[in-house]
C-alpha cells in the first residue's frame, strides 16, 4: 500500500507542475467546483488557513489594528473614483447585473479588493485628528476573473485579508507599510519556515493607485519566486479621489494618508512548493492542523492501544495538536497516508516499546527515527517540532541561496534560469525600457529593489549605463 | 453632555423601530454602503461576530465538526438541480453575468445558501459508510436580494455560518438536525441571555427543499419574535438529486441522508432587541468586545492614572476584556458613551477610592452602583459579569413569559397584539387552510410547533376541529 501510494505521485523534479497538482489533490486539500478557478477548500486545507489567520490576526490586533467587514459588491461608479485602481482591476471584475428578476440601475462588480469601499466609510466617518490613525482589517473572499489558474495560487475566488489604514501623516503610514511588511516576513519565517527577500517594487510592478508597492519573494523548489505578501502606500492619492479629509490639531482641513496590505491563501500554495517532497506535503508545524499523529503499532495487544491514548491525552494536555488513527488500515498504508498529508512527526508505539517505557519518533522532513522516552514525551515532541520548524527553514534558506545568484549579463540569466537557478541580482539603471528589455530577452521580470543592496558592479546589466540599485529578478507564480 | 447624548436616542417605546435605528447608528454598530441592504460592520459589530463565532466555532469542533469554503459562485443549472430550492431561492439571487468583458456562458448566482455547492461535492467524494458522517461547516457571507431591509436582521449580504452533514441513516441525521438546534438553544441562553423557545416548523414555514424545519424563536422588546436560528433535516431529497450513494456495510449501495443549520449576524440584531434600553445598547457580558470599561477619574491627580493602569492590567491577566478611556473628554461623557455602547460593567476610579483603597463598579442593566475592594477585584468584577448576564437573561425571561399567552380565539389574540404581547400559544388542527385563515385575520404567523406541548384546549383555535398540536404563533421580524 505504502508504495502504491508514492506512486501515485510525480516526483518533483520530473514534472513540478504536475507534483503540485497531484499534492494538492491527494493530501485531500482542494476539490473543484463547476466554476473555473472557483475551488472548495476540504477541512485540511481550511485548518491550515485557520491557523495561518489565528496566528496573523493575533500579530494585527497586538499592533492595534481592528477586524471590520465591508460589503461584496461594490457600485461601477464607486470602482471608477480612482483612476490606475479601476484600469487595473475593471477589465478582471465579475459583474452583477441582475438582482432576482429585476436588471439593476447600475452593475454591481463584486469585490477584487476593496480600497474604493474603504475609503468611502473613511469619507463618511474621519472629521478629526482624534479620529487617526484608522487601522482597519478584513478577513473575507475576493474575486477576479483570471484567464489561467492553479489551485491556491491563481483563484478566480480566493480567500485573504486586506489592511487598509489612514493616517494623519506621510511618515506615519509609510512607517505602517513597512511596519506590515515586517510582519509579514516575520510571520513567514517564524511560522511557515520560508525566509523570503524584502523589498520594494519597480514603478512598473506595482499596484494601480499606489504610490509605492512593497513585496516580500520567496523562492520554490523549481527555482520560480512566489510573490507572498505585498503592502502599498498610497500618498493621499485615494484621499484626494474619494474626499477623505480631516481637521488637524491645527485646525486646518487636510487629507490623511493611507496604506493596504494583503496576504492570501496562495501562501499555502507557497508552502507546498517550498517544502514538499516526492511523498507529498510537509507541512511547518507551526500552522499543521495536527501536528503528531500517533499510530498505534499491534494495536490489539495488550496495553497498546491505552499507552497510545494516554500518549495522546498527555500531548493535547501540552497543547500539542495530536491526532491518532485507530483505523483498520494497515500502519504502512497509515505511514504513507501521514507522509502525503505532511504531519510534521509520527509517533510510533508499539508492545516492545511500551515494555521499555519508549516511543518511537520520526521526523517527516528528515525521515530520521528517533526513540523517546515516555517520561520527557512532551519535552521531547515540543524539541523536535522545533527541529522540524528549524530544519525546513534551513532547507529554504539553502535553496534560496543556492537558486539566487549575482547577474552581470542577460546571457547568464538565461543560462542560469536553464538551470532552474531562478533569482538574479542584478544592477539596473532605473529605466522603464531596460527593466522590459530584461524581461523580453530572458522571461525574467523585476521582482523587488530588496532592501538589502549590495552594490555587485557599477552598471546596468542592460544597458551599461552607471546603474546604483540592485534589483531583484526572477520568474514569478 | 451626558444629557445630550441620551437626548439623540429615540425612547424605545414610543418609536422601537426607530429606537434601533439610532441605536445600531450611535452604538458604532454599522454604516451604509453604496448598495441597499449591503451594510459594512464596524470594529464593534465585528468584535461582536468574533466572539460569538469563536464560541460557536468551539462547540461545533467540539462534537466534530470541521470547517471548508465552498465558493462564492452557483451555476444556474447546479442551482436548479433540486426542485424546491430552486423554487424558494431563485427569485432572490444576485446574478453573475459577465467576467472581464466578456459575457459568461451561463449565469452563475451568488450562493444565496450553499446546500447545492455542498452536494455536488459529497457526489464527488462520498464512496462508502467510511467517508461518513460527513459534518461540515463553513463561515461566509450569502446574498438575499431582499426587497426591504433592515440592519442586522434582513441584509441583502450577511454574514453567517451554515453546517451541512451527511449520515448513513436517517436517526442519525435527525439526531444531528436537534442536536444543533440544542447547541443554538444552549449558545443563545448560555452567551446572549437570550431565552428561546425550540419547535418544529409547520410544512408552510419549512425551509425549501426540507423534509422537517426546527427552529428557536425568542422575544424582542417590542412583542415581535426573532427567529434566532434553524436546522434542517432533509431526508434524502437532496443525495436523490444529487445523486450522492454510498456503499454501506453490508456492500449495498444507498443514498446518505443529510442536514443543514445555520445562524448568522442577524443574532446580533436580537441581543439589541432583546436587551436595549434608551440609553442604547446592552451587551451580554459573554460576548461583549469590552466587559468593563475603567474611567478614571480626576485622571490628573496623584496616584490615579497608576491606579486605572494597574487596574487593567490585574484585569486583563485574569482574562476579563478590559479597556480604559484615558481621552480628555469629561466622565459625564464617557459614562453616556460607555452606557451607549453597552459595556456591561463600568469601573470608576477616584483619589477618593484611592485613598481607601476601593474603586466603583456601575451595572449597565441596572444602573446599580458599588464599591469594590482593589483586593478582591478580580473575583468581584467575574461574580459582577455573572451577575449581568443572569439578570440579562432573567428579564429576557420575564419579558417572553410576560408577551406569551394561551389563546383560544382569533379576537383574542388580535387584542392582544394590540398591546405588544405578541406570542399566541394556540391549539391548531393540522391544516394549511386554518394556518393560514389565522395570519390573514390576525397578521401572526406560525413561528412553531414548541417541543415542549401543553394541550391547552381540545380544539382548533381556528375552525373549532378536534386538535392536538400547540402552536406558537406570533411576528415575526
Amino acid at each position: 500500500m505504502n508504495g502504491k501510494l508514492v506512486e501515485q505521485i510525480t516526483p518533483r523534479d520530473k514534472d513540478f507542475a504536475q507534483w503540485y497538482t497531484d499534492v494538492v489533490k491527494k493530501a485531500g486539500l482542494i476539490d473543484y467546483s463547476g466554476v473555473k478557478g472557483c475551488v472548495i477548500l476540504r477541512p485540511y486545507a481550511y485548518a491550515i488557513w485557520e491557523n495561518i489567520q489565528k496566528t496573523l490576526d493575533g500579530m494585527f490586533k497586538q499592533t492595534g489594528h481592528e477586524n471590520v467587514y465591508m460589503p461584496l459588491l461594490i457600485p461601477e461608479s464607486l470602482l471608477q473614483k480612482e483612476k490606475d485602481l479601476v484600469a487595473g482591476f475593471a477589465p478582471e471584475v465579475a459583474w452583477v447585473t441582475h438582482g432576482g428578476e429585476e436588471e439593476l440601475t447600475e452593475r454591481l462588480c463584486i469585490r477584487p479588493t476593496s480600497e474604493t469601499l474603504f475609503c468611502e466609510h473613511y469619507h463618511n466617518t474621519i472629521q478629526s485628528w482624534r479620529d487617526l490613525p484608522k487601522l482597519y482589517n478584513q478577513w473575507c473572499s475576493v474575486v477576479r476573473w483570471e484567464k489561467s489558474t492553479r489551485p491556491f495560487l491563481r483563484h478566480r475566488e480566493f480567500l485573504w485579508q486586506e489592511g487598509h489604514t489612514v493616517h494623519a501623516t506621510s511618515e506615519e503610514a509609510i512607517e505602517e507599510t513597512i511596519a506590515m511588511l515586517e510582519t509579514y516576513a516575520e510571520f513567514c519565517e517564524k511560522y511557515l519556515a520560508v525566509p523570503v527577500i524584502k523589498g520594494k517594487k519597480t514603478e512598473k510592478e506595482k499596484f494601480p493607485g499606489a504610490r509605492d508597492t512593497y513585496a516580500i519573494e520567496s523562492m520554490m523548489h523549481d527555482g520560480r519566486g512566489l510573490q507572498a505578501g505585498t503592502t502599498h502606500y498610497f500618498g493621499d492619492t485615494f484621499a484626494k479621489a474619494f474626499d477623505i479629509t480631516f481637521t488637524d490639531k491645527d485646525n486646518k482641513i487636510k487629507f490623511p494618508f493611507q496604506t493596504s496590505w494583503g496576504v492570501s491563501t496562495r501562501l499555502i500554495g507557497g508552502i507546498i512548493m517550498a517544502h514538499g517532497d516526492d511523498s507529498g506535503l510537509i507541512l511547518p508545524p507551526r500552522i499543521a492542523p495536527t501536528q503528531l499523529v500517533i499510530i498505534p503499532i499491534s494495536a490489539h495487544k495488550e496495553g497498546v492501544m491505552d499507552t497510545a491514548q494516554n500518549v495522546k491525552t498527555r500531548l493535547l494536555t501540552a497543547g500539542i495538536r495530536a491526532g491518532m488513527d485507530i483505523s483498520d488500515q494497515t500502519p504502512g498504508w497509515k505511514f504513507a497516508e501521514y507522509e502525503m498529508k505532511g504531519v510534521p512527526l509520527r509517533l510510533e508505539v508499539g508492545p516492545r516499546d511500551i515494555a521499555e517505557n519508549m516511543c518511537v519518533v520520526v521526523r517527516r522532513d528528515t525521515g530520521e527515527k528517533q526513540r523517546v522516552s515516555l517520561d520527557n514525551l512532551e519535552r521531547e515532541v515540543e524539541s523536535l517540532l522545533d527541529a522540524v520548524h528549524d530544519g525546513l527553514l534551513e532547507r529554504a534558506r539553502l535553496n534560496l541561496s543556492e537558486r539566487t545568484y549575482d547577474a552581470f549579463s542577460i546571457d547568464e540569466m538565461k543560462e542560469k534560469l536553464d538551470n532552474q537557478i531562478g533569482f538574479a541580482r542584478a544592477m539596473w539603471c532605473g529605466s522603464e525600457d531596460c527593466e522590459q528589455k530584461i524581461n523580453d530577452k530572458t522571461t525574467l521580470r523585476s521582482r523587488c529593489i530588496p532592501f538589502e543592496q549590495t552594490k555587485i558592479s557599477e552598471t546596468c546589466v542592460c544597458c551599461g549605463e552607471p546603474a546604483d540599485k540592485m534589483v531583484l529578478f526572477g520568474l514569478q507564480y
